[in-house]
């Protein structure tokens, strides 16, 4: 879910209005996923901190952020995002000390306990083999060392008003990750992820996205801006697939985006995973 | 969700044991489940409460040890309940000062304003119209008193291994309750629902169990105990309706009981509404 952090603004009227007040309200409310996220993870000024798969830097900003003084090492597989996680960076987190790397999970270019902590967040979901990758990230990590592991599962996402073409449009997004070898419903696998890949003290939380009418902050933001948006942007290749067609994929879509208005809710869990490197 | 607190002793081996520490262990996760629904709902002494729906009494007694001394009706449709109810709390909580009333939430047999408090726990998901029952409810709640709902929705149970066979049985419980006239997905419904009665703040908070290696009591209690046992019941219906073949049911039975063991995992979200009846 590579876009939990851009906040859309929803392309047509918002049932919730726009004063002052609920201006406020939703920056808050956007700061509350942060948070959500990122709650309990700060490292020590100094630290060796190694965020693999940093993407487009949507986490990065919120980790160099909230951990100052930290010795962040940024990688990332794609030459072209991390070059916009790099600007991004350096435009909204000045002064932050970032080395980028490019390089790949089945292989890192780093020595056996370069780091003292391992942050991937939405990087799993993506990976034909995240028990090999939660392997090698556990090379690079020194004894002790801690990783943190967040990822969503679609199989979490429920809303109402219920609607099968909203479900559907959610099952073609499952199934086209699917066919790239990755697992939109990775979340539930976190923890036995962890464990067979030799971490100890893994511990595994729920963080639940609840949106109705008394958030429309998250509303707008998650019900539309993030996970709408997401499922929205594989429509040509779901159509191509043969999944579905133009008008049932925009019911459907059209049907996600009714649960952000008023008298709707729309339910997400992203599960994350914090575990120690064995010491011995 | 009636089985929601009775706790059923697996009937096969469980797989972490039943040392002296594991059963204590047990204990604490036990009273987790109930933290987790009633946190948050304590009543002053001497209010008067309507529990709306008592059933078997699985929440009366939690309802009474925790706001000790207050004024407590529990009401239910059928009598056989209420009588099962009156002697667990007679048992359980002697000396508890609760009155049984039998009744149906169409037309409750008390006046206006007779209670600073209502409190309905897996109620709404039985209702073909619960929609009215809110409204009704409100009509016996003194104006700036408070209701307290909480539903499950059985849309938000995923789990790990996956499997298509245990997936089937919980839809086909969903089917054979909505049936009835129920709705075994309501728990998304609950903040839609309390404010087309008329309450004013209402408020919806998702509660969500998360089972695994790390939480062995509630893989036992809830995904095997409550969960698991619930579905369960409803398998001669299930198969007399045509839905699915014993074999099938079996499976699917037996993949949701996978769930609870070493590497598996179970997740399932609870929703808690208050509001409170309006002044004017």
């Amino acid at each position: 879910m590579n876009s939990s952090t851009t906040v859309a603004p929803p392309d047509g009227g918002y049932v919730h209005g726009y004063s002052g007040r609920e201006t406020r309200r939703l920056g808050e409310q956007a700061n509350a996923l942060v948070e959500l996220l990122h709650e309990g993870t700060r490292y020590a000024a100094g630290s060796r901190v190694l965020e693999a798969g940093c993407g487009v830097g949507a986490q990065t900003v919120h980790l160099v952020s909230r951990s100052p003084g930290v010795r962040l090492t940024a990688l990332d597989v794609s030459r072209a995002s991390l070059g916009r996680a790099r600007a991004r960076v350096e435009s909204e987190c000045p002064g932050a000390s970032v080395e980028w790397r490019h390089g790949d999970l089945r292989g890192l270019p780093f020595p056996d306990g370069a780091f003292d902590h391992v942050f991937a967040c939405f990087v799993l979901e993506h990976l034909v083999d995240p028990l090999g990758a939660l392997v090698e990230l556990r090379r690079v990590l020194r004894p002790g060392g801690t990783i943190t592991v967040i990822e969503g599962d679609h199989g979490s996402a429920f809303f109402h008003p219920d609607s099968p073409h909203a479900r559907a449009v959610i099952a073609h997004q499952i199934t086209l990750q699917a066919a790239t070898g990755g697992d939109a419903l990775v979340g539930r696998r976190v923890e036995p992820l962890l464990s067979a890949a030799g971490y100890d003290q893994v511990r595994v939380d729920p963080r639940t996205v609840y949106a109705d009418r008394s958030r429309p902050g998250l509303a707008r933001q998650f019900t539309i801006g993030t996970f709408t948006a997401m499922v929205a942007g594989v429509r040509d290749e779901a159509v191509a697939a043969g999944l579905t067609t133009p008008a049932d994929w925009d019911r459907g879509i059209a049907d996600l985006r009714r649960a952000a208005e008023k008298d709707g809710t729309f339910h997400y869990t992203f599960f994350k995973g914090t575990a120690v490197s064995p010491t011995f």
